[in-house]
């Protein structure tokens, strides 16, 4: 395979790691392009006998025979499991998949599990590490913008349930992540821009430079340059880790990066799982809770145009589709950030600061019907 | 309800507290009869709007009222899921019925739930707990001597597979461990008695003096005498205490607690769970322990009369089912504690005290043949 490896000197960047600090469950995140090929991103990972790589059948074909040949070198027996591909397949049945291969091959507890995909594939392999066997280490090598900038930090796995996106899961870290900016040559444009929501959503609530410096580089991310995006990514995941590390199972600060999630949530669901992608259901989401925002009397008006301008020209939905604002009210009590009833929101207080406020419905209803299509 | 309340003054013991210091997962084990109509014992528990208790056929018709009305001045809402009670239900699906009753009711993360029963319902309920929403907090109300005095320490949870017991599950710790002796009034003969094998377990692993305890008490245990079972769930709890305070997730001492438990997994899954007790089948498990012991030369053959003298006399199997040696072996080794292949098992090293020794399959050959019907 390694005609199709090393990339042109131009357009690789050197590799940066961010470490992420949370005591015994502390890790790496390594960020940079030839990674796959690159030996020293592999070397010191737990030891053990049997590797088990997941992926999904959209990655399997362009990266797994790499990755499969990068871990023979250090695992004994190096088994893949590959799921379909979507956010409708993060379910029980995927999870059994994988779990079921891992008992037929009497996988031991020192097991390592490689999640190689998107976010999907990241939450359900972590997942799948924290209760096989109460706990199996695994790594994450995020293989979309949107998994290198998020799903792939912070230690949270989960599988949806038809009544809820995300509503079966552990918190529970991985023992590094490797994000190869290679991997995002092969990525579609729709899921391009997907990432770039969370990319945008860390401005707004935790650093008003990188807003502005997302704005100017605008372009060259949408380019896919290299630089640019190892540059968003890092700083994405160094914010990411500055919040989770203040709040690693999210009983207060940790909730600002659910920003846009809540109206998100509600849209991926109320559409079924796949309709919309995660990205884009947030880039909308964003939209409504920074109209919240100005609603709720902490931002001015401009702020709401800022956010709908970037995040159009991003090529992300700035409208919502029309489920119905009893329905969107229904999808949204059952969020995991409300407590005895109330809906509560990420709002946005000044620019690089987020908090949590609750919202009668009626404003909701009106922020809804200003948004939806 | 109050009329089925008070024991007889002769017949109930102090309450007795065995503190477990796990940092900011520390929590409290009460020991004592009359405990669950004695409001003391439930206050200071995590506030929530709402308390699901999980509880099986068998027992809710004796307590789940009481627990309700208890529970009833302390949350608005107090809701119950009633399981199929045995082994053989603790799956997917019965974890399913949890997890689905709590998102039908738009449960939200602080929901408490309560485990009311054996030690199938502590694991199930506990794994919920640590799943929904990736965490709710759980308080356990074992209602077998079992659960009291073993499944309720230590924070395991966790659902079987076909393939193996416990295959699935998490480290996740309760809130609060209350265990009413008087609740083991209602326990039929068998379980009291699958209950003492855990007993048992922790004198040769971890104190002879209590093994001199138990052997002098046994009488005293198997009618029932409240003082004498509350100091055994005392000293045990007190024991697996202190090695789970120094282990939590297993990594190497915290493994002793598995005294008899390779060999008794291999016969409950081997005869389908359900068909025997998991406290016979660890009975029976320590009978072919102790001989490994024995046969790898750590002990003397005076040690395996004793154990198998002490475990009979308890009525306790101490002949293992004829599952064939070869189908043995096979379910040993999918067990959690093997690494790349090889079979481990806890032997008795000395009275008192415990270790990890792999041993030849020739030698377990020898051990199964010795001891099946």
């Amino acid at each position: 395979m390694s005609s199709a490896v090393a990339a042109p000197a131009s357009h690789s960047v050197p590799a940066i790691r961010v470490p992420i600090a949370l005591e015994e469950r502390s890790y790496d995140i390594l960020i940079g392009s030839t990674l796959l090929d690159d030996a020293a991103s592999w070397q010191d990972l737990p030891r053990a006998a049997a590797a088990l790589i997941v992926s999904n059948e959209t990655v399997a074909p362009l990266y797994l025979e790499r990755l499969r040949q990068r871990l023979a070198s250090q695992y004994a027996r190096v088994d893949s499991v590959i799921l379909p591909d979507g956010e409708q397949h993060k379910d029980w049945d995927s999870l059994n998949r994988i779990v079921d291969h891992l008992l037929a091959r009497a996988a031991d507890r020192k097991t390592v599990l490689f999640a190689l995909g998107g976010g999907v594939i990241g939450d359900m392999t972590g997942f799948a590490a924290a209760i096989y066997m109460r706990g199996v280490p695994f790594v994450q090598v995020p293989t979309t913008l949107l998994a290198q900038v998020d799903s792939s930090v912070g230690g949270k796995t989960a599988i949806n349930h038809p009544r809820g996106k995300n509503m079966i899961g552990a918190f529970y870290q991985p023992a590094r992540v490797i994000a190869d900016m290679d991997t995002l040559d092969t990525l579609p444009p729709r899921e391009l821009v997907a990432g770039l929501a969370e990319v945008i959503k860390y401005g707004p609530i935790a650093d008003a430079a990188f807003l502005d410096w997302i704005e100017t580089n605008l372009d060259a991310l949408l380019a896919r340059d290299k630089s640019a995006l190892a540059h968003a990514v890092k700083r994405s995941c160094e914010i990411k880790a500055w919040v989770v590390g203040q709040d690693e199972r999210e009983t207060g600060l940790r909730a600002i990066l659910n920003f846009g999630h809540t109206f998100g949530h509600a849209i991926e669901t109320g559409l079924g799982y796949g309709e919309w992608l995660h990205g884009e259901a947030v880039g909308c989401g964003m939209v409504l809770a920074s109209d919240l925002s100005v609603r709720l009397g902490l931002m001015p008006p401009e702020f709401l145009t800022r956010m709908r301008g970037l995040i159009q020209r991003a090529g992300l939905p700035v409208r919502a589709p029309r489920l119905g604002v009893e329905r969107y009210l229904e999808l949204m009590r059952v969020d995991k950030k409300n407590e005895g009833g109330e809906i509560r929101f990420v709002v946005i207080e000044a620019l690089g600061r987020a908090g949590m406020r609750g919202a009668p419905d009626t404003l909701v209803a009106e922020v809804l019907n200003a948004h939806c299509d």
